[in-house]
């Protein structure tokens, strides 16, 4: 759906003007370079992948990458006040990064068309660079990782937006990765790769509504774009759409510093409620898990599983490589409701802790469904029936998928849901209403806005 | 020292300005309040201690308050690769809140004489509230804390500050309580109690340069106060003291979204360039540590002890108490460089992993001097040759406690040493010049500034 905006808006509506684009066909692209490798996914015994070791954790002989092991979990959020579970242990910072560039005055971001094994939709739009210290110092002994002096020598950059953002924290223990935008001017000369193309943001859209063509770590990056430039709502009159159009007006509305001072207040009085206790323990200490030579699962496999993956292809880095993968049951839900609240566009998010954050709670959708932790509808979190709401109320609908690079078959349905003013929405008190503009900037502060919000609010913009 | 400030000016001048104070003899409120209670204080064995229990761990038997436990460390940071200590964990957040008021038109601020047993100088101004939730909820069944509800029922109320701020992560794993000032009408009554006093700012900085007389807890919500509503240079005019005049003008220069994005993108670069990783350990599998039923200390008595301390007051929640208490050994010294630059006088602060921290890693005093940590001049940190410095460029020397309600005799010198334009520091890489404007936002901003710098700053109020 793209649509067409004045050209005299600032950084969004420039981005969201339709050009001349340098990626005329943003579909095709994607699929040609898709078809122009070939890749085998397997799944393998842990004790089969060369280099990986299982005892009271699964780590690399290297000691890098990444490792899994056991946590103990206490907490008064929720109806399970303790449980264990395996959690993996990344403590490398990653660098998830998107150039961007103005080509004739429209502003366009330098994608990657990415193989992941774990997604469902193998190769996707992902961030200009998406690597960590293990990728890039070339531990396995890869190609080196294009553009990547970018951010890592960003001395006189533009640095449009840098942060460290959490990641699944169900499913890693204190992960984050460094959430980087890069403008370089417009005369500024770069080399398109061949798996590269500039994008503009409504191309963007596009795929994203398409649902598993744009990758978690994109996504992430993406939910990181200040409207902050862009302060005249008329700018925004060409949007057809009305709910797009009250979007855009939610993201510019609302960044008052009151409105983000009380949010943050909000969010300390929640953090003081609710306690974490976690301790990271060995794999076969967890009594509900068995932690065998073929794979590490739930005695009732329930939540998910640890698997180990052989991959070839001919795109990476490496041609061939073994990895453990975390699969999670099927059926992940996230979903935003939203509602015309005063005037203004508010979406509903919610305090929430989970094991792995690093600062032990933050800003989750409204509902964040995770199925093997609900045994019946009666153990449904609050606010659920809304996944069944009228169609007409159905404003996104479209299936992501998570790191491919960690996960496998990890697709999560993401949903928007627009509630007329007239309905009545009783939450809990820990959630609260929100501008989009006010989520963006604690996004921009960090450890504020869990991961799966963010991926919706990237489906948003 | 009390300084003239012209009346023209906002907040802060308007708190330096001498007045017809309510507390006119901020000394001898001090001794007299301390004069009007009597205090036993007594090491005793660990296992002399009602309620507490040691075995894996040391805890209480209500499961509050706080535990000891013991925490294997690995970093890439400073000269120890990898160490076990006995590490405190105190998951509940306390409340650490200044009630601020207009009288006659100067800000007030509402301290409490408090008698905390670890202290040195056991009675000092504390926060009008300094509370934890074991506290306040009276798992002691003590007394209720008073003016608690201007900070726990805080809707309406005008929040000057209020945020997570860290405590000793040398000490402490994640320890972090919310700094708060709130600021009441001017035509508001507010009782106000017998361990009270209404305080000046410039009061508050005269008992700082004393020492051991604001304590540790207060110290970090005074580093939080802003300086941002005053713009006007000139109206510091009259602060006759060159350095003060320059401290003031440093606190509201450098306050730019441009320098504080510069200095939060460099700490992303410190963060990503060091790693931390840290495990809960029983306390018997710490082999350097012996884990005795009197105490715990480290074999070689380096770094602390963890001892048992029985209490009697007269002006506490509860009358007599018993608790493990935190021994240092003495000689901590935190010492911050500063420097006029380019015109403006900055601070040179250090990046520095800390194995309690939530977030890893925070900006520190230049040195930060833990001399159990150093056996020889061979191991002194980088520039603590600065602690020598020539008595004309010591701008503050005073020693402060350490929170004395969980740590003993933790006396720690601060000093704060203004080197000349034309003398050239070479600092490391991770050492960075920031104005005090700055650091103030990144204070205010969380999860950047550590006690142990925010109690320099709080000095140079």
């Amino acid at each position: 759906m793209p649509t067409k905006v004045s050209r005299s808006a600032g950084f969004l509506a420039s981005s969201l003007t339709p050009s001349t684009a340098i990626t005329p066909d943003s579909d095709s692209f994607l699929e040609k370079r898709s078809a122009s490798s070939s890749y085998s996914v397997e799944e393998v015994p842990l004790d089969a992948l060369p280099n990986w070791r299982i005892g009271d954790r699964l780590s690399h002989s290297s000691g890098r990458f990444f490792a899994v092991e056991g946590l103990s979990i206490r907490t008064d959020f929720g109806p399970k006040p303790e449980w264990c579970q395996p959690i993996i242990i990344q403590p490398e910072i990653g660098i998830l990064g998107i150039i961007v560039k103005r080509i004739h005055g429209v502003h366009h971001f330098l994608m990657q068309a990415k193989m992941e094994p774990g997604n469902s939709e193998l190769v996707q739009y992902a961030a200009t660079v998406q690597a960590t210290p293990s990728n890039y110092q070339r531990v396995h002994g890869g190609r080196p990782t294009p553009y990547l002096e970018y951010f890592r020598e960003h001395a006189g950059r533009r640095i449009v937006f840098d942060q460290l953002l959490s990641e699944h924290a169900s499913w890693y223990l204190h992960k984050r990765n460094r959430n980087m935008i890069v403008e370089i001017p417009e005369d500024e000369h770069i080399a398109v790769a061949d798996d590269f193309a500039w994008l503009t943001l409504g191309q963007l859209r596009h795929q994203l509504e398409r649902g598993n063509r744009v990758n978690m770590n994109a996504r992430t990056v993406l939910s990181g774009i200040s409207y902050a430039a862009q302060d005249d709502a008329d700018s925004y009159g060409d949007i057809r759409d009305p709910f797009r159009l009250q979007v855009v007006e939610s993201h510019a509305a609302g960044r008052s510093n009151d409105e983000v001072s009380a949010a943050m207040t909000w969010l300390i009085d929640q953090k003081s409620k609710f306690s974490l206790d976690v301790r990271r323990i060995s794999l076969g200490e967890m009594d509900e898990w068995a932690s065998g030579t073929d794979s590490i699962r739930h005695r009732e496999n329930r939540y998910f599983r640890i698997v180990g993956l052989s991959v070839s292809a001919t795109s990476r880095e490496v041609g061939a490589w073994s990895q453990p993968m975390l699969e999670p049951t099927s059926g992940n839900v996230v979903a935003l409701i939203c509602q015309r609240r005063a005037g203004v566009l508010q979406f509903l998010v919610q305090a929430m802790i989970q094991p792995g954050l690093t600062d032990r709670l933050e800003l989750a959708p409204t509902v964040q469904l995770t199925p093997g932790t609900y045994s019946g509808p009666e153990d449904l979190p609050p606010l659920a029936e809304y996944l069944d709401a009228p169609q007409s109320w159905i404003r996104l609908k479209a299936v992501q998928s998570e790191d491919g690079g960690r996960f496998l078959h990890a697709d999560t349905t993401h949903l928007v849901v627009n509630v007329p003013e007239e309905h009545t929405i009783d939450a809990p008190d820990n959630y609260r209403w929100m501008t989009l503009g006010s989520l963006n900037r604690l996004i921009r502060s960090g450890h504020y806005v869990n991961v799966e919000a963010r991926s919706l609010i990237a489906c948003l913009l």
